[in-house]
This record gives structure tokens, sequence and C-alpha cells, in this order.
């Protein structure tokens, strides 16, 4: 099961970074659909850029100030500069967390908590990437971004050392924030370190067992804690720094666990069943990849023959699968009702992300932007 | 060059763990001088005694809500568990840091302050253990306490989850403490992070050049910010949590640097002349493994004949020497002057920290017992 920034970094359209528009700038629902929807489209696209010129100047301001032998590493892995320290023109990627921290404060707060929040969003955007820098380490992951990895151009100390010291500089950045949510944004902050550390965890340990060793609520779990918690943290964040009470600030993270949820079945829909020519990446990645994600884990546990053929097919050697071979297992995924179960799962989970968002922000209006955006991640034609 | 709390724990009295006494327990001028001075015995046993006491139960319930995955690492590293879950008698460390954490608080606020600073000082020594977790990960050290290290059991993905989320968990504690200096406090330990992670990367860094490529001023700066650093970050938030001013913060940070600085000079010291029988080591250890301690790297540089020779001599395999050749090399590194050089950098630098700590608690009494916890951490028979 991937990452989110992972997944959508690693599955752009059929144009490469040699047309000068980084992929990361143009919105998946152009990419997938070949133009913007109602809702996902254009306003998505406006609060993402709207978002990235808030956050980068200050968060290349708080890169600077680590000490040169941590800054380098993370302006390589933010894509600003080459391994020699030269400048790179790469995208650090969609902003989608700090867009989240933004329009969540802006929805509640309005325009004076959006931009009191900046600092909540580069946090954010910092504990994100200390994540990925380490999650590279530990998944041996080669390539982020279409570019090497942190660790395979530096080191895996330097890897994580880079990675300890972002999430130090995200959490006293809200610690210095002389905002009166500053406290509690640090504590909440730290608080989903931690869930992720453990949906990290989770996530190795379940690829290690075998296929029928795995159950179908400890992959949501997973998923939750790894994609979701991240999602949830952006928009509390938000709401906290528009001064929201409990209740708002609690159905804004349940409204970001869920879209976040939404958004990783469907992007594992697509590791199966993507068109390669808008993914990047090869028919049935994730199948011969034997990867546990939650569309092939509903399939192996829901009984019938097509769930032992999967079971027997994962349980068989991928490395020298024919084209024939991945689409049996897709066949098998889907006839096991993988597929179906996904795509259900998916629009109940945002479903209850609108039920959510709108116990918050009852004025359709001024929930528009956290839809947009929720709609811009799981939007995606599979 | 070696971190502090590994090396006093590698070093320790003849006296293995099967004396039922932890070696951590005992300090280090009883074990090696045979009795405890004026000043370091019997006054900082009781001190750092009664900061395990204070420290300990806050501690465990601060692990206890870690999740089951990260707990199960943490609880191992601390030496409460074994790998199986089972728990273990091992000692988690002397307390070095949280005992100057409270007693700062102590020596600046009185009793009360103590007491507020306990969160802080578990905090600081959360950060510790994560350092320690990542740094053996790094350095594939394969003991620590006595114990194979975390990496070396749970594997290296663990060892690393463990320790993020054990910096998330100490900067989580402070700010969730409704103490005024809560906010501060978790400003200057992210900060101290971001050096402790500067210092391991030029550790790292420096051990892979050549032994002529190595500066005096560099590895003094490395010593600092991977020893000194979190020694002066300790002591200044027991200042903060006593509500000091910003001057004596800053001489409290001075004087824990200083001493932490004075430790180190002397840690170097023994790790080539220490006697085996009080080290726990063969003799010479450093030299064998040709680091490139703060004395060898003063002789290096210090131009002359024996320099000479020991720049031969470390560029020299090293997989099957005899004692003769470690004998020669330590003399080498004698006449050159890196021992001399060592021993007065060390009180010169106990100098200064005395003079901070007067600075900031001029009365000899209320200062007494940062001054013991400094000559324990030093006073150490060569």
């Amino acid at each position: 099961m991937g990452e989110f920034m992972t997944q959508t970094q690693q599955r752009p359209a059929g144009a490469g970074p040699s047309t000068g528009v980084p992929e990361g700038r143009r919105p998946i629902a152009t990419q997938r659909d070949g133009g913007p929807g109602p809702l996902d489209g254009p306003e998505a696209a406006v609060i993402l850029e709207r978002a990235r010129a808030s956050v980068e100047p200050e968060l290349r301001a708080a890169v600077a100030s680590l000490p040169a032998s941590m800054r380098r590493v993370v302006r390589y892995h933010f894509g600003w500069e080459h391994p020699d320290g030269s400048p790179a023109t790469g995208s650090a990627g969609k902003a989608i967390r700090p867009a989240l921290v933004l329009t969540a404060a802006g929805a509640l707060g309005g325009p004076a908590a959006r931009t009191a929040a900046v600092r909540a969003a580069v946090a954010v955007e910092l504990v994100h990437n200390f994540t990925l820098l380490h999650d590279d380490v530990m998944d041996r992951d080669a390539t982020r971004r279409h570019r090497p990895t942190a660790w395979t151009v530096f080191g895996d100390a330097d890897a994580i050392l880079a990675g300890d010291a972002l999430q130090a500089l995200a959490l006293r950045l809200l610690a210095e924030d002389p905002h009166p949510a500053s406290s509690a944004a640090v504590a909440r902050l730290a608080t989903c370190v931690v869930e992720l550390c453990a949906g990290q965890h989770a996530d190795t340990e379940m690829e290690r067992r075998g296929p029928g060793e795995v159950g179908l609520d400890e992959v949501l779990a997973m998923a939750e804690a790894k994609t979701g918690a991240l999602l949830g943290c952006a928009c509390a964040l938000g709401a906290l720094y528009a001064g929201a009470a409990d209740d708002d600030v609690a159905a804004l993270d349940a409204f970001g666990r869920e879209a976040g949820l939404a958004f990783q079945l469907i992007d594992d829909v697509i590791g199966i069943w993507g068109d390669p020519s808008h993914t990047g990446k090869p028919a049935g990645a994730d199948l011969t990849a034997r990867k546990k994600s939650l569309p092939v884990v509903a399939a192996l546990t829901s009984g019938g023959p097509a769930a032992a053929e999967l079971a027997a097919l994962y349980a068989s050697p991928h490395d020298k699968e024919s084209e024939e071979d991945i689409a049996r297992t897709a066949l098998a995924v889907e006839r096991a009702g993988g597929r179906d179960w996904a795509q259900a799962q998916a629009a109940d989970r945002m479903a209850r992300a609108m039920q959510e968002l709108a116990r918050a922000v009852p004025d359709p209006e001024e929930a528009g932007g956290l839809l947009a955006l929720a709609e811009f991640v799981t939007r995606r034609s599979t």
C-alpha cells in the first residue's frame, strides 16, 4: 500500500518533466479525465496554486535555517537542488496538505485565519516530508518524484538525519508561533507523527505476512493511520488556527481522515486497473509487487473460488510474470469482489467526509474549497 | 567519538550486572577511584537516584501511551523488557540529563520549580533515547548497555520508527504541559534536536575522512553538538521551568555545554589510556578502531615527528594489531601532546562551566547540586 504523495507522484500523466511543466502542478483530474470537472478542476487547481504561493517562502526559509549538512539533503529531497547543490526546477509536490490547512482555516475563520495558519501549513508539509525521507529508507524505495530517493544519493544516515531534523523543525516552527493555537497544534501534530509511525510499521509488517494472514479491518486501520491521519491533522490544525470549537476541530479531522481513506481506496484501484499510459507504471504494478492493497485484501478475505484462486496466484513467484498472468490476477481480484468493494467503500468514505464537513461548515459556499480539495484527491478515472 | 551514555555505559567497573546492582546505578567516581570524592560521590549519587525516582513513573507512563508496535521496541531499548516482552530488570541509564533538568530548576526556582520540571526532564530523556536508537542504526553499533541494540533485535525499520515516535512523544509531552515555559521549552528542545543531528552527521562524515583531513576546531565543534548540546539544553530547560531570566537560561546552557565537552575530552582520554579492568574494553579500543577522538586529532594536528608517526600508524591496517602496536600508537598520541592537551582542555572547559554556573547561581549552596553532577560526569581517573 503506497503512501499518498508517492503514488500520486508516481502516476503522472503521459508527459514527463521534459515539458517544462512540473507534473505536480497539473491537477490529477485534468491528467486523467482530459479536462477539469465541475468541482475538482479549476477551483482545486487555484486553491493549490494559492497554497503553494503562500507556503513556499516560509517553507524555504525554514529549510534555510537548518545546518548545511541537513539543508543539502532536504533541498534535494524537495526538488529544489541537484545532488551537487545547484538549483533544480523540480516540483516539491502538489501541497495538498498545506492547502487543507489553509482552506480549513479560511472556511472556519475567514481570510485572517487563513493568513495566520501559514506556519501550521508549513509544519504539516515538513512532517509529511520527514515521513517520506524515512519511509524511503525503510522500504528501500529508489525513486520519488521521478528522481533517485535521498538515501540512494546521500546514504541512509544522512536521509535519516534529514528526516529527524525536519520533524524537529516542524514542531519548533509551531511552538515558536505566537498564535494562541500554537501549543495545541504542536501536541496534535506530534500525536499524528506517532500515528504515522504506527501506520508505517503496520504496512511493512503486513507486507511480510502471507496473503491469507491479513484481515480487512487491519488494512483499513493501517491505511487510516498511514494516509488518513495526516490529512485529518492538516484540516484539524486549520480549524485550531481559526479558533474553532473542539467539536468542529474533531469534525474536520474526521473529514480529512475519511477523504484520505477514499483517496487510498481509489489509488489502490488505480494500482491494479489504472491505464499505464496515465499512471506511468506497468499495468497491475501493485499485483506484480504482491502488494496487499485494499481491493486485494477485500478479495482475499471474501471466501469462494475466486478468493482461493487469487491466494494461489499471490503465493506463486512473480519475478517473470507475463501480462497474461497479471491480467488473470486482476480478474481474480475483480471476480472476488475486490474492485466493487473498494469503489463502494470509497464512495461511502467520501459521503462520510461530506457529512463531517457539513457538520463543521454548514454553509456550502464556505465549505466549497475543502469539498473541491477532497474531490480533487479522490476523483481519478480508473 | 562516542556518544555520552554509550561510553559511560560501556566502561563499567569490574563487577558486571551479575552482582544484581545495575552498573549504571553506581557513580563512576566510586567505580574508578575506589571511593567517592568530596564533591562527586554521595551527593551526585543521591541526586541521580532522586531524579530517577521522580522521572521514571512519568517516563513509563509516556512510553505506555505509544502504540503497541513502538512500545515494544522502546521498552526493550530502555531495558524494561526482554525482546519477547517479558519484564527485564536492566537499567535504563543513569539519568544524568533528567537530573540536570531537575537540579537546574531547583537551583534557580526552589523545590516547586523542581517538581514542575518533571515533564521537561522526561522529555529530555526521551529525546536522548531517540538519538541513541537512530545513532545505533546509522553506526551499525551492535551493543548498548550490555545488550544487543534495538535494530539488531527488531530490524532497522522498527528502530527508526521507535526513534521517530520518541521524538514526537517528547515534544508532545512538553507542548501539553500547562506550565508557562512549555512553548519556549518545545522550541529549545527541537532546536537542540537539529544540533544533535548535525553533530551525528559531522561525526560519521569525519570518521570517513583520512587521519590528516580533520581539523581540531571541527572535532571540538562536533563534540559540542553531539554531546554538549543536550546537556546544555537539559540545564536550560530547568532554568526555563524556574522562570529564570534569559541571561541565566543562556548561562546554564553554556554550563551544560562546557561540562559536556569536558566529559567528552576525559572520555576520549579513557578510550586510549583507560584501564581495561575498569573500562570493560580492551586497552586502546578507540585506537584500534582508528577513532578520530579529540586527543588523537590534537596529536595529528600538532606537527612534528610524533604527529607524523601517528599519522603513519593510523594509515596502517588494524585488523590484527598486537598490544605492542596499540601501545606504540598510544605513545605517539602522548608524545605529540594529545593527552596533555585533552586534559588541559578538559580542565579549561570545567573552569568555564563553573564560571557560567556562578553567573547564574551565585550562591554556592544552591549551585552545589549542579556542581556535583558536573564533577560526576567528568571526574574519572585515567
